[in-house]
Order: structure tokens, then C-alpha cells, then sequence
């Protein structure tokens, strides 16, 4: 940890070799078998437990540091382990070890003419570069989706969890040598300087993907510096559009789930759209439900002039991501205008519609290109577990390789095998 | 044309308005029917047929002008169209009409216990940035491809193609018009100055995916401007291994054809290794052969024993794509040593291996993660046409999102459609 003195030289050097033992142990692990991995994912799981005391003492260095690392309250909750977070962070691992291994799976066989015989495999990416925040599960669940899916990965946490990952780290390592899993398989960057972030971001030759976990300051300091793709995770500006035709109480539980579950996530609604048509019957009493729940109603003219304690939206309103309890409204003149709203004004995450006609559910699907379009359902519902996908290391905003929730599968790629009887080219 | 002393206010101008056209046009173009966009293909094929005589005048300009350029003899023959040229890219208009639209297709549907099912539905990527080089059947094969997936392209060709590429540009409008397809779903960058590129790179907001074809430079300048993902298409470092047990007739066959049928492309063989235990027997006739057809051979030190007159080969020579009838020869211990090389010289294009043992087969295409893996066959069979996945915009050499040939389902994304009965998250 204490080569914060280092030459630049030194750091390019130690970046380096990061990204060459991860690119040596992904070799192996492409062809480690299920049963290996999934012995490893138990392995840890169970260290965990029986860790648990020593991960506990070393955590509360961290939190005790966290105040000199301006780390807020809510942040440093965050940061902290006790023993139930222990064990979920254990469930989790065999979570994934429950789930199918992508690796070698045969995804489509071709018969051509020529009597070639092509069959396309999924393999795994190779080396994953993750860069996140502050919570300690993170560290578990990256290490286990990208070892699962064959994948190598150089982890990079936290200053403010820096004694914590660095356990957990070491749990990590010592489930890799019991069940001789590569040891490079899941490596963390030991040294705190941007530096080697910015010099591993360089090496697109030892690294075929860089997934940045955090706020979209991270997000864009990544991806202009990073020469492999990245897969991002950006802001959900999450519409629910109340069409003409909704079932009012559907429409109710529905906003009220989308905004208040859990306010400060990705898939939480920011954005209510109501149709002119219902405006003045579902509006007063939805509003005075928010409010009812702590939510600061921000509208348009025709909002307050329908409902009480109405703060006038700006147009930045519509445009921002409040990960709060505050939400935008805006009655629109019908299901075009909803549309074109949420064009201009979404961030292509999570959008839904509720209505009763289909006719009005297909227009909106076939429309609106959120990574997920949701017909008479909660935007909260836009999740891996949810979706049937299992655990997820993010949800890409991103429309290359990976859309919406990404779990195991999205961590692979694919490679061609053709069988041929001396097949060349005429 | 003449902007060249546009200040960099107005460039960046140009830019911008160019990437928002193209989002618009996007945006209508991912709802257009499979019908108008095939009626648009055939319109454009007959109009390239009945507008020939101008267009061959236009790219006369462009030939007269090409020294000037200082391109060379070989590259200005494939600037020149004549009548057979623009029959064929007509042609290749046509096939790419026949190819079926991926745009819309159900990838897969889950059922979930909560009474969800959500669809998988596959959409066009939105708005493609196409940089290429100078041959003029490229960009109305670019504009196919992508108009045909529902993609909105900007096309940025070579300067010494700017007479034809405008013409071609001109007929491709008005096959839009024509058609009532957007007018800006294909776009040409008119101004000449690399300032726009740049400008264009940074507009992710913007701009979907940047696809450079051309020269290594090309994709290293433009990989490390863009904000966006870009397909790209490395080098061809491509080997053939003719293990043990391989028939020598097919293991010569192959590597004739792999060498000699096509050398300047990037799937044509670089290297050739050969097992220890045949290279006495195999190795004499087949570098003779070799010879014979004008391929200048550098070998090993056991190469050279076994055979007359082999240059030596120095380690750069193995990690070099010649693109020319030059080929590196190796003798290898046995296939792991073979593995071992081309996973440290390849480039993970193409590689094949002879053989008549189904051990040894299995054996080199689970360790071997190139992009295409042949057994029995040469490595110019690695092509969409081939591979029947049609036209191709390219071979991608990278891991995320497409491998391999890429055609139309390569340009495309997808978007999760989820319908409820009013479920929210507990």
C-alpha cells in the first residue's frame, strides 16, 4: 500500500505486470471447468463466514479513517460490515455458483454448402478492469461474475475501503491457491495513485474491458481515457406516462413504487407524464399521494394549476436525475407528445407506459428505445434478479455488446470453430 | 467542398449539425419497414446503373487528381470504377435486399413468476460513423448495410475519392427522396479537414458506434479520439499448423491456398508451423511449393536445415502481417508449443490446424481464442459470405459486442419489452 512515493516509471511498471499476470491467468481460466469455479465460489463463501471476526476488525479501520476521506455518514453505512453483511455477501457467492456457466456454450451451429461445419462458442472476454466505489460486497460479487464466466479480473476499490478490499482480497487469494484456481484471477491495484488507473486504461492489449461503477464523473474520466470499450452505467432519467386509457389504481400504485421503493437508485422514476384526457381526474389525488409519502412535486403550469403545493419544473426539472424523494410532472397532449418527451429528455434506461390498449402499448414499445420499455409495470422491476438473469454487475446504459441488466452472459464473448475436409478458397 | 478556411468554430458547427441530423434521422429510420428500406436498395441499385456514364466521368476527376494525392499505381486502380464496377455495386445492393431484416426479431421471451414476460427484442444500434479509405464501392456498401439494420451512417471517405464519393452521395439522397426514407439516414462528410472527425469522435451523445477501415494508423488515431465504442479491424497475424497427423496432400492444399490465393487480406496465413515429427517429410516439398508459387520463405534454424534457400527468420518476422508472399515457417515441438506460439504472436484473427486426430482438433480450438478457429480448412474461409451471414462490414478483431464478420444482426442492439398487469417491487 505504501508506494505512493513511486517514480511514474514505477507505476507504468506495476501496471504493467498487473495487466500481464491477468492476461496470463485468463488464459487459464477460459478453460477451467464449471465444477472448478463453482468449488472456488463455495470455497470463499465459506472463508467468509469463518473470517468474519477478522474482516469485522479490519473494517473498522476503515471506518474509523472514513472522516479524514470526507466520506458522509450515509457513505460510511455504506462502508460498513457486520455480520449479516457477511453472510449476505456469502449468499451471494452461492448465488452465482447456482447459476448456468456461459463458458463453451454452443450458440448457433451452421451447415454450409461447402460442407463446412460452423459453430459459434462463447468464450469468455478475457481481462475485466473494475473501477468502483465505496461498498465491500461490490468487491465479492465483481470477483465472482467475472470468475464465473472465465473472466480475469484487476479490481480497483475505494481509497476509503482501501483495508477492507485488501482482506477481502486476501480471502479471495487464499480460495484461489485451495482450489488452484489461478492466483492472478482476481488481482487488486495495492497502490492508491490515479496513475496506474490511468496507465492500465492504456493497455488495451492485456485488457478487453473496463467497467467503471460510480457517479458519471467516473464514468466520463474513464472513458476518455480508456483505449478498450467500457461499458457504462450511466443516469436513469425513469418516465412512468399515465395514458388516457390507464387503470387509474394501477396507474397510482404504480408511480408510487416507481418513485418511493427506493428513490435513490438507477430505475426509480423521475418523471411523471400524465395524459390532458385524465389530467384533472388522476392528477389531484396522485400528487396528494406523493406528497403524502415526503415527495416535492416539481410541475408544469397546467400540474399547478390542478394540484396544490405544485414547485413550477424548469426545464432542467425534466432533465435531471434526483436519486430523491422529488419528481417531475408534466401533463402532455397524448401518447406522441409522452414520446418525444422522452426522447429529449430521458436517458434511455427505463420507461413505462400504463394503459389498457394494446394498441397504445405497442405504439409505446415500438417507440420509446429505452434498454428497457415497460407496459403496466414498475421501472423499479428493470433488474437482473428480476429479469431472471441473476446476479448483475451493472446495468448498461450502452447500446454496443451489452443493453439493460448484465450478468454472466454479457461478460462473454464468442469465437467461430469450423470443421472442414480440406475446404479452400476458389 | 471548399471550407477549408472555415475557422474551428464553424467546423465543430458542422459537426454537431451533421451527428444531430443523423439522430433524428435515426430515430425515424429504426421504425421504417422492412419493405421501404428494400424498395429504397432496389431504387438506389437502378439508379447507380442508369447514372453510370456520369459517375464514370466524375471518378475521372478523382484519377486525374490522384497523383497530386500521392497515391500510388495500385491504389489508384482502386479508385477507378468502370461498367463492370458499378454493375457489381449494384449487385451488392441487391444482396444485401435479399438478406432479412434483424431489426424487430424476438430474441428470446421469458416468462416470469411474477406474471411478467419480457421480450428481447433486437433494434438497430442508432447512428454509425463510417471513416474509410478510398475504393467507392465501400460507400454504398456501407450505406446499405446500415440503412438496412436502421441505422443512420455518416460517411467519411478519402480525400482522393471526393469527386466520386460526392456523386455517389448525390444518387444515394435521391434514392432517399425517392424512397421517403429520411435524406439524412446517409450523410457525407463534405468537409475535408480532419478537425470534423475529431469533433465527430467526441459526440457520443450523438453518435452510436465509429467503424475506421483502413490502415493500423487509421484505427489507433481514431480508437484513441472516440468517446463512442468503435469496431475495428486489426491486423490478420494468421497461422497454420499442421500437426502430426495431418494429411500432407490437405496440409498443403491448405497452406497454398491460405498463402498464395489472396495475400494482400487479412485473413490470408502469415505463418506456417509444423510438428516436429513430419517436418522432414513434409516440410522439403512444401517449401518448394511455396517457392515456386513466388513465396520468398523465412524460416527457423530447423526450417532452413530441412529446406533451400529460407531466409532466416527473426522474431520480428513472426509478429509481422506481410500482407504480401512472404511467410514465416516454424518447426514446433507438438501442439502445445504451437498454442503457446500463436498466442504469443497471432493477433487472433484466423487460425488453423490440419489434422486427422479429433484430440488434437478439440484440443486447438478450445485453447485457441482467435476469432475464427479451423480445422481442416483454409484461413480464407473466414468471411461473411462464407460463413453465409452475408455482406460484411467488416471483420471485427475485438472481443466485446461483435467478433468475426460483421454484417447486419452485428449492427444492431436490443431492448427489453416487458408487459405487466400492474407489478411492482416489494
Amino acid at each position: 500500500m505504501a508506494i505512493t512515493t513511486s517514480s511514474p516509471a514505477d507505476l507504468e511498471r506495476y501496471a504493467l505486470g498487473l495487466a500481464e499476470r491477468a492476461r496470463a491467468a485468463a488464459r487459464a481460466l477460459a478453460l477451467a471447468t464449471t465444477a472448478a469455479k463453482d468449488t472456488w465460489l463455495g470455497v470463499l463463501a465459506d472463508r467468509l463466514r469463518r473470517d468474519a471476526d477478522g474482516l469485522l476488525a479490519v473494517n473498522r479501520k476503515d471506518i474509523e479513517a472514513a472522516p479524514a476521506f470526507g466520506v458522509t455518514a450515509a457513505e460510511t453505512d455504506r462502508l460498513r460490515l457486520d455480520r449479516q453483511r457477511i453472510e449476505a455477501m456469502a449468499a451471494a457467492l452461492e448465488q452465482v455458483r447456482a447459476l448456468a456457466d456461459p463458458v463453451g456454450e454452443c450458440l448457433e451451429t451452421v451447415q454450409r454448402p461447402s460442407g463446412l461445419t460452423i459453430d459459434k462458442i462463447r468464450v469468455p472476454l478475457g481481462v475485466v478492469f473494475f473501477i468502483y466505489e465505496s461498498r465491500p460486497n461490490v468487491t465479492t460479487d465483481a470477483a465472482a461474475l467475472c470468475v464465473k464466466s472465465g473472466n480475469a479480473v484487476i479490481l480497483r476499490g475505494g481509497k476509503e475501503a482501501a483495508h477492507t478490499n485488501r482482506a477481502l482480497g486476501e480471502v479471495i487469494a487464499a480460495a484461489l491457491r485451495e482450489t488452484r484456481l489461478p492466483g492472478d484471477a482476481v488481482q487488486l491495484v495495492a497502490v492508491p495513485d490515479h496513475a496506474v488507473i490511468d496507465h492500465l486504461l492504456r493497455l488495451d492489449r492485456h485488457i478487453d474491458l473496463a467497467i467503471p461503477r460510480g457517479g458519471e464523473a467516473l464514468i466520463r474520466r474513464v472513458t476518455a481515457a480508456a483505449r478498450m470499450p467500457v461499458m457504462k452505467h450511466y443516469q436513469g432519467i425513469c418516465h412512468v406516462y399515465v395514458h388516457a386509457d390507464a387503470d387509474p389504481d394501477m396507474a397510482r400504485s404504480i408511480v408510487r413504487n416507481a418513485k418511493c421503493q427506493r428513490p435513490g437508485v438507477c430505475n426509480a422514476a423521475e418523471s411523471l407524464l400524465v395524459d390532458r384526457a385524465i389530467a384533472a381526474r388522476f392528477l389531484p389525488g396522485m400528487i396528494a399521494e406523493l406528497r403524502a409519502a415526503g415527495v416535492e412535486v416539481r410541475g408544469c403550469p397546467e400540474t399547478a394549476r390542478l394540484a396544490h403545493e405544485v414547485v413550477p419544473a424548469t426545464e432542467q426539472d425534466f432533465a435531471t436525475e434526483y436519486l430523491d424523494l422529488k419528481m417531475s410532472v408534466r401533463v402532455v397532449d397524448d401518447l406522441n407528445q409522452a414520446v418525444e418527451h422522452i426522447a429529449r429528455y430521458g436517458s434511455a434506461h427505463t420507461d413505462a407506459i400504463v394503459t389498457q390498449s394494446t394498441d397504445a402499448a405497442r405504439e409505446f414499445t415500438r417507440r420509446v428505445d429505452s434498454a428497457a420499455v415497460m407496459v403496466n409495470a414498475s421501472t423499479r422491476l428493470h433488474d437482473g434478479g428480476e429479469f431472471g438473469l441473476g446476479a448483475e454487475i451493472g446495468i448498461s446504459t450502452d447500446k454496443f455488446h451489452a443493453r439493460g441488466p448484465c450478468g454472466l452472459r454479457e461478460l462473454t464473448s464468442y469465437k467461430y470453430v469450423v470443421h472442414g475436409s480440406g475446404q479452400v478458397r476458389g
